[in-house]
């Protein structure tokens, strides 16, 4: 299907749409998309199609796709569910390359072989299907309205992708009602086909789309949308609002879509991993699309705050702190640029505080002074409302700032206080420049700025190429051929280490006795104290039963172990077939932590990593990448748990090898990347030394995949 | 001073008030704040003085308050700081009960002594001062507006006390330009005298104050803010935004006033114990005590979402789960209540879905059955636009239902989309009707209702009565004077011990060896395994020098340590004078954590549990109170931090004595709030066994304050 796979670019910029379910009642979808295509000024070819023909909105109606006889880019189905099946057969016929189905009734209540059935056979002739359960799709660039939503939708630059028809259509009518632009509005719905991923690969070449909005409910093949997303975030910022955060929230979420909403901490760190900025509420990314499609970018992280009032300074500098925003704190540099325009008892330190008694001259010069220099790279200007403060005169200070040419540092205003701080932020909103009542509004857009100044430059840093690993192949695909053989999904331990020594990471010395004899000189040649553990794909809880003996010191001890091992088990599991016992290295304690690499349902191949006991399974102190990562990658993820300075020594401690831990993230990375049938693999415990001294894997649990995924590139 | 302490009333309905410093000079804030006093319509009599006499906005100007001759309930101060001490005097002379010092120029720019004279000499004679450093006071109650800041501000039931002025002026604009109304809005500036504690006490008991809304940059009495915070919460919501939150802003915040800004982490923990409801920005603190101001009282908290989009109601749902709003989830019940309005395809699992096609008509059908419903107790009603949404009958349907008779049930509206979604807004909202845009802005409202809510239901539960604690008090003091006689503010660790045992707090059994024989005889009494410690006022790290030995097992090594650890000190400290040897029970291991009381210099006698270890050093997993605290508040701070789960038993453990702690945590309380001279107390390990097995404190610090503070009641 993929080298079949129509360009993107007829979704957004089709020559000529045909709507299947063009209706001549005006309270009907079919009409209101004609409606919406002809107002919008759509300059290509509209045919509506009908079985009962005649004329709509002045327009020819077809009796069906084929009486067209002309190459049409985008098809648009707005008719009941029974007929769509046989439209999808009629646009195969005719070789059409999008379509837009918009009705209802698929798998969002359950009809998941109907919507199946579709996509299957649209694919396989070459055809796409965004929907089903959408409003449609407005492109600035055809134009095109093809939406049942609101009309004389504004023209600008950000990119809105919404899973809900809802949400999306009171997006719609918010981008009108607070006069913002977009590019392009999508509904994805139900995502048979079309995903946000697809949508990417056109949007990130969109020069009109200066910002990306995404709304998302839950996430179908999140690989490819990591995938997408990072690539997307290196060249434009992407704002995301997950809903169905809370478990509770996901349960709704569930019950509301066809898709899986998936734990929150794995989206939150991929998305982070993916440079995607999240917001919680709509009103947040409305306000940093609008904020970030209209700012300069930023040439440095040195953010000056300028304001009336100490109070309004400091919630300011919590505010930033939150948010990531860097307060520039050259106490020498700002008292150079600032000591002449700050009055006596203000501050010249950031906050730049130009005391309840400033005037609109001295906002201008302070402004003025902060734009020129160099070592400032941003702007947040506040103000309160004081006996002094000229709203009117100081918006026109500012507007004029912004019209003679508009400065080339991001700059954000908030005013606080009554009506005329309200009409002033309103006034600059009016006339395009970023204001906000709230500091805790301004402050979260330069945090967003930020985060795409980040992506931006250092995106070399973190471009992961995957490492070439070296590992013995032969060694791993034999094992897990014969596990295949064995019937089984579950790896035994001693075939998991080998696995593990063929991928390049330390495991304790061991070696499977199959009589007391054996178990003496495998010992002895170990060295002694060493570990004892039953082997036998019938017993999987070992210690449970009397299957694992601990620190065993010499010859005797040994014998006595080897003895009572297998009298536990023949008593206590008669049925199980015992391979032997495994003689290991009891391994010296150090920092116990946990690395683990799954091929998750949402994300694909994920790794995961956190210390190791109780903060694992207590607190939950993890954090996870979608794969490939790369070694700056896998470090950034040490860095982000919370108990990490006890990898760095804690109470006078040495480091650990840290070095050691980001090798078995990238090896077993690497692993469920290059062996398909590998579904999870969990080193638990981990046991890390100090700095050079090494690491090594304790314990490992290797599961295959029940079914043989297939290659990934 | 205390019994001659004038009522608060005079400071908010006074009868009589003089301005010292009236100005003829419209310019001046003494001309302002007559003419604001004239236009607040006050009944009351109002005495301008200046030494140049005359007339000022039709009123007589005295040349002197002495001239006046009458009784005068409140004078307000503003003239130069150079003038203030001497007008202070004549307000004593004059039998003044309150003075508010508009004047700045005192301890916010280094003039402490000069703050302090002024406070001192009015207390001495009985007057109190509200300032230095503030824009005034407004009461609705008098009403008087006397302060220099907006005029015309709209009487209501909103009380703001606000420590910084700017953002107190800009406060009232906003209250002007929302339509909020307020009962009375003080400024406290440098808190001199009479700090947001004294005003609560007059607050809580007036009626026309349904929230309380208090900005603070710093703390100075912090221990009596909390006994009045605790009592009032009880009785209505006080609402505080603190700035200086981060590291970075409670610098700022330093530098910009005078006070202490505070570790952010205890000014947190206690007041959420005192029941406070804390607001990160401006803007969520104005919609809370609007909402709070105008809505009935909850019966219980059975929450349900009616929305007409999923998408809506899972953001909805998430930010319940984020405010601490259950949703009620009975579903057999909401099947029954909401069966007969729920459309096909919507859903009667909260969030009530009335799906897409939603009408006025459905709305209204399924708000009266959430009303009528005795199992539901409040209601959040959402909407999206969608093409069928009729905002202007709906505006006309919730209109009517709140005209005709207020809605018992707390309700909050939130509708998102275009021009008229935000016009039903703003319909809503100017009639009093609570509606927000977003849905993260309307679900905090009840979230800061059910706070309240819990703190009027549960106030039983959390009356702290101080349990009575039986403790050898001659012990402790007798140990006390002798550590105050030999100078030290550090007490020995035997001293320690011995205080702790007479605190009925459980120690290893211990005995001060002074030879080896003694040494022998003790570890025989107390029974192998033992630990030996060195016992000198001259070494404070033992185990630097090898003052300490371990697990002792017998005869032999204690005579081989005691000769040891005498070796290490005469050789590394050979000018300390040794007391002797301690000879310790080793204690058995279990889980560690740490308790400690210490006299806070903000809040006073406070009390910190935590688990030990790494958690209190890398994951600062701690919760404090402050003191009284009760077994239930103790229990409270236990199940606080992130680490509890491990006193409950986690991978088969059992569950840990939590009784134990809560009685150590309210031992250690009762000593710091009874021994006045004792300054910290810190418990590092306490160890902790399974349950009814008990627990033992290894390791006490005990300090003493440099002074001895006064006795606390």
């Amino acid at each position: 299907m993929k080298n079949r796979a129509p360009n993107m670019k007829y979704l957004f910029e089709p020559q000529s749409v045909a709507v299947i379910g063009a209706s001549h009642n005006e309270k009907k979808i079919g009409y209101k998309i004609l409606e919406n295509i002809i107002d919008s000024k759509y300059p290509g070819k509209i045919y509506p199609v009908n079985p009962k023909g005649g004329e709509i909105l002045g327009l020819q109606v077809y009796k069906s796709l084929k009486e067209i006889n002309k190459e049409i880019h985008l098809v648009c189905i707005a008719i009941p569910v029974k007929y769509t099946f046989d439209a999808v057969k009629d646009c195969a016929s005719c070789n059409i390359k999008f379509i837009i189905l918009i009705t209802s009734g698929f798998s969002e209540i359950g009809n998941i072989n109907g919507e199946r059935r579709i996509v299957e056979y649209a694919n396989k002739n070459g055809m796409r299907i965004l929907g089903p359960n959408i409003f449609g799709v407005y492109s600035s660039k055809a134009p095109i309205n093809l939406t049942f939503g609101p009309k004389d939708i504004k023209p600008g630059n950000i990119a809105i992708i919404t899973q809900s028809g809802a949400i999306g259509i009171a997006m719609l009518g918010k981008t009108k009602a607070e006069n913002i632009g977009v590019s392009s509005v999508v509904s994805v719905g139900n995502k048979s086909d079309i995903d946000e991923a697809d949508l990417l690969e056109y949007l990130v070449n969109d020069k009109n789309a200066k910002v990306i909005l995404m709304y998302i409910e839950g996430i179908k093949n999140g690989e490819k949308l990591v995938r997408m997303l990072k690539n997307s975030t290196k060249k434009k910022p992407i704002i995301v609002i997950k809903s169905g955060r809370s478990e509770r929230g996901a349960m709704a979420a569930a019950s509301h879509t066809g898709s899986l909403a998936g734990a929150d901490e794995i989206f939150s760190d991929i998305m982070k991993q993916c440079g995607v900025i999240r917001a919680e509420s709509i009103q947040d990314a409305f306000n940093w699309c609008k904020f970030l499609a209209n700012s300069p970018s930023p040439k440095g992280e040195n953010t000056i705050i300028i304001t009336n009032g100490g109070g309004i300074g400091v919630l300011a500098t919590d505010a930033c702190e939150k948010y990531g925003v860097h307060l520039y704190d050259d106490i020498q540099t700002t008292k150079e640029i600032f000591t002449d325009v700050v009055p006596e008892f203000g501050s010249t330190k950031n906050p730049i505080d130009l005391t309840g008694q400033a005037t609109v001259a001295d906002y201008e010069c302070a402004l003025k002074a902060a734009l020129k220099s160099k070592d400032i790279h941003s702007i947040i200007c506040l103000g309160c409302e004081t006996a002094v403060f000229d709203a009117k005169n100081l918006f026109l200070i500012i507007d004029k700032m912004f019209s003679e040419s508009r400065p080339s540092k991001p700059l954000v205003f908030s005013f606080f206080g009554g009506i005329e701080m309200e009409n002033l932020v309103n006034h600059l909103k009016i006339n395009g420049i970023p204001a906000l009542s709230d500091v805790y509004e301004a402050v979260p857009c330069f945090g967003a700025m930020y985060v795409n100044y980040r992506n931006i430059k250092y995106q070399e840093d973190f471009d992961n190429k995957s490492e070439k690993v070296e590992m013995d192949n032969n060694i791993i695909n034999n094992i897990i051929k014969n596990v295949r053989k064995d019937k089984r999904l579950f790896v035994l331990s001693y075939e998991a280490e080998r696995i593990m020594k063929a991928a390049g990471i330390k495991m304790p010395e061991s070696n499977l006795a199959h009589n007391i004899d054996e178990a003496v000189m495998y010992s002895e040649k170990i060295g002694y104290p060493v570990v004892m553990k039953v082997v036998s794909k019938d017993i999987i809880h070992k210690s449970d039963i009397g299957g694992v003996a601990l620190d065993i010191d010499n010859r005797k001890e040994v014998i006595d172990a080897y003895q009572a091992i297998i009298y536990n088990c023949r008593n206590r599991k008669p049925r199980a077939a015992i391979e032997g016992i495994e003689i290991a290295e009891m391994v010296q304690s150090g920092t116990e932590v946990i690395i683990g690499a799954r091929r998750d349902e949402l994300f694909g191949p994920i790794v995961m990593f956190g210390l190791g006991g109780v903060y694992v399974e207590v607190m939950k102190d993890v954090s996870f990448r979608a794969l490939p990562v790369g070694r700056r990658e896998a470090m950034s993820m040490i860095k982000e748990i919370k108990t990490y300075p006890i990898l760095l020594g804690v109470r006078g401690e040495e480091k650990k090898d840290i070095n050691a831990i980001i090798d078995v993230i990238i090896r077993l990375g690497t692993m469920i990347q290059r062996y398909n049938s590998i579904s999870d693999i969990e080193v638990n415990p981990f046991v890390v030394y100090e700095e050079g001294k090494g690491v090594k894997a304790v314990d490992v649990r290797i599961l295959l995949s029940s079914v043989s995924v297939g290659s990934i590139k």
